[in-house]
């Protein structure tokens, strides 16, 4: 007879994972299937272990400018092979953890991939597993011990959490050799002396920065005008002049139209303003976005209503079909790990039957470890604007924060956009050192729907990059202080 | 005849150059009474130059573990010369950056040491400028351009914003040679090969931390039976195994019975447990506290209340002598910059008759840059458990944190008090990488007032250490996920 849950939750990415662990913690008999890896894309083949590269790179990069503080560095090197085992260490080491916390939730991991069979005729929803049909990655990490293998699952409730995986061009299909995603440039088997990243969003600029900080020659092509789009346009332009300054060409308002392999590399055509160009490098890296994982998954025939690759769901990830549920990239944007656990926690709760708060998704924040990071919650000035909105914007700059220059990173900006009306705080957006670690104080007022006022009130501790929040925030209102 | 002001702040540290901005704003016409150097003791002895020092030591340490991040350093070494020489120019810029601000504001800097010659008599107060009697320090930077020199003034209202300067302990006068107090500590002429720092403060503590990075054998010696007594009492212990594997000794609950100079260095008596030893180091730094600068002033002519060497005031900064205000270190503890600013602010705006929220001190963030950092703010749960408050603790480790996993900072605590019967959180406790610039997020919490739901309904962007606060929070209510 088939194995019964009250939860079945397919994918064991973090909004999955988290969400069997809350789904256990209500009490709910809980599963993950998962195909390849527990902890998916971002513990295993994103956020972690590129921040773990980015570490390598960021301290490499101190002992190129030692003489700068005081020390006498000899020229500092290092190995391209043993920079990538440390990272793909540290997502093994939280690969392992996941594993751990499932058996600690008394949650069962189904090893293999999931297809469901029956949903929304009143009794549970059926869920087949079995063979992977086209593993993205072969798993790094063993398979956890003692899961449970291919067959017929029943659960009451079944919540896809898929995830998503790089999207592909047409011509520029990643041949894991000259053409790279994210997996082959995570794990190079050598330093490649010159490099194309195609697409300036996060996943791109990390890159760019990463293997621009260790030495190779970058050169970024961005359809669009501004590099990290979705940034507000100042802080956008903060970033690119440092990159610039660090040795990373970027051609913007440029269009890749052609990617030849040649001998030794590519030679990709780039038309920028009417003219046309070949760029020559080793590797191209593809970052043009990514696309929910909604194959296999038998939607179409049991009813499952998708948009654009996305699944459709409610406040509190609810399909059309009863029984289904959806969260995470495959319930769309913004497709970010934060933003899944969140949606999973929300999705499980709605299903025990407690009161939920919706999500509010203009309160997500997003972030970008490049040197100098990004990071940002709420509306750019200029969506602000667009959403007819009349503002307030502060800005500050790290040059004028005593921290920021006693840490010797006086490059960057705090900016922030109130409503001129009612001084709600409708957005933050920062660029420089350790943003990525300020930026949730700004989310925590914002879920507090804060005013300025007390913002203004607050008091910051001093000497830190942070008291830059309260000083942008006085910016907005005339107020500043050291500027 | 006497020039005139609005306000006149005796003073040019955080809290009075800030109350000075901030009067400049309001329309006041504004002098600031300066006997040494703009910015005070935090931005001249202080917070600044200790963060460039600390800094450095960062970056050494990074250097000197390269290997465990893939890269081949071999033997950094530094020149204690270039790292304070870089220290100094910290200073020296922020410093040149207040004596702009002041001339941007249209504000008066007055060189010299200020007296209230009269007050409280319906009249404005006056104040009369002199040769400085006992400067703690020649004045390292150049005296701001433009200052008026010595003189009597006149002022409506006069602020006191003297700071503080290290408390001496009989028989253990600072001589500027073997025993240091922070001023020497700052600026060693060349690297101690021994330390022994008296106090486990932030002072203490910092130093201890740098000279121990740069290589220093070094002993703390502390009174009490916990370093860094402020701190709660699990935050500290976690801190203390951290500087003991790095090869910091730490005696506490330990007294300095008596300390001899010796032909190259000093003799400590340190008696612990009823048992007497003498310690053996080049250098004895004195970290002992603070004291408020209340001398020189006339306070006791003109009937300014002073109890335990800090001047009475009230809510905004009031004196019982009218026209008389004090604010920063010689107005109370806590002695740091940033309470200083804040009750600068408060005060000047008083004065102008707007509406203020008087300053919360239990709302007040503490922070120590030592490796591993410490950073508070509210009540310890030993506190909140004296004050009668039934508590709710929550805590998360960063061996739990794929970031500070990623980043090689597995060492570290978040620690938050919740009232158990209202959900109000009390405090938050941190120590780990970056916990300095993490605090912000829960002093903005705490200043609206946050309850545990409204902090866990809140999305801390993946991955970050940031994410650890969240859990803290889930752990204080049985719902932590990673732990």
């Amino acid at each position: 007879m088939a194995e019964s849950y009250d939860i079945l939750i397919i994918g064991g990415g973090p909004g999955g994972y988290v969400a069997a662990i809350r789904a256990a913690q209500l009490g709910f008999k809980t599963a993950v299937v998962e195909r390849e890896h527990m902890g998916g894309i971002c513990l295993n083949w994103g956020c972690i272990p590129t921040k773990a590269l980015l570490r390598s790179a960021e301290i490499f990069h101190y002992a190129e400018h030692g003489s700068n503080y005081g020390l006498k560095i000899e020229k500092p090197t290092f190995e391209m092979d043993a920079v990538v085992k440390r990272s793909r260490g540290v997502s093994a080491q939280l690969n392992g953890g996941v594993a751990m916390l499932m058996k600690k939730n008394k949650i069962d991991i189904i090893w293999g991939q999931a297809k469901i069979s029956k949903a929304g005729k009143g009794g549970p929803v059926e869920v087949e597993v079995g063979e992977p049909t086209k593993p993205a990655v072969q798993p790094q990490n063993p398979v956890p011990k003692g899961v449970l293998g291919h067959g017929t699952y029943k659960a009451k409730h079944v919540i896809i959490a898929t995830g998503a995986r790089p999207r592909v061009l047409p011509g520029i299909e990643p041949d894991g050799d000259r053409i790279w995603t994210y997996f082959e440039a995570m794990k190079p088997a050598s330093m490649p002396k010159s490099l194309i990243v195609m697409g300036s969003g996060a996943i791109g600029i990390e890159f760019a920065s990463f293997y621009r900080t260790m030495g190779a020659d970058v050169t970024v092509v961005e359809l669009l005008p501004q590099i990290l789009p979705v940034e507000d346009a100042e802080i956008a332009a903060v970033a690119r002049k440092q990159f610039e300054k660090q040795g990373l060409k970027i051609l913007s308002d440029a269009k890749v139209a052609k990617v030849a392999k040649t001998g030794d590399g590519v030679e990709v055509t780039v038309e920028q303003g009417g003219k046309s160009q070949v760029l020559k490098a080793e590797r191209l890296i593809s970052a043009v976005g990514v696309q929910g994982n909604t194959e296999g998954l038998n939607l179409e025939a049991i009813g499952v209503a998708v948009e654009r690759g996305i699944i459709k769901i409610d406040a509190v990830g609810r399909t059309n079909i009863e029984g289904v549920y959806a969260i995470g990239d495959v319930a769309g944007a913004p497709m970010l790990a934060h933003k899944a656990e969140h949606e999973g926690t929300i999705c499980v709760e709605a299903i025990k039957g407690l009161h939920v708060h919706p999500m509010k998704r203009e309160q997500i924040p997003g972030c970008t470890y490049c040197q100098p990071q990004v990071a940002s919650v709420g509306l750019t000035e200029a969506k602000a604007k667009e959403n007819g909105r009349e503002v307030k914007v502060g800005r500050f700059r790290f040059i004028a924060n005593g921290k920021a220059i006693a840490l010797g990173e006086p490059e960057g900006m705090v900016k922030t956009v109130f409503d001129a009306k009612t001084g709600e705080l409708l957005g933050a957006h920062m660029v420089g050192a350790e943003v990525t670690e300020l930026i949730q104080g700004f989310v925590v007022a914002m879920g507090l729907e804060t005013t300025e006022e007390d913002l203004m009130h607050t008091v910051f501790p001093h000497p830190t990059l942070s008291e830059m929040m309260h000083e942008s925030v006085l910016d907005a209102y005339g107020r500043v202080i050291h500027m």
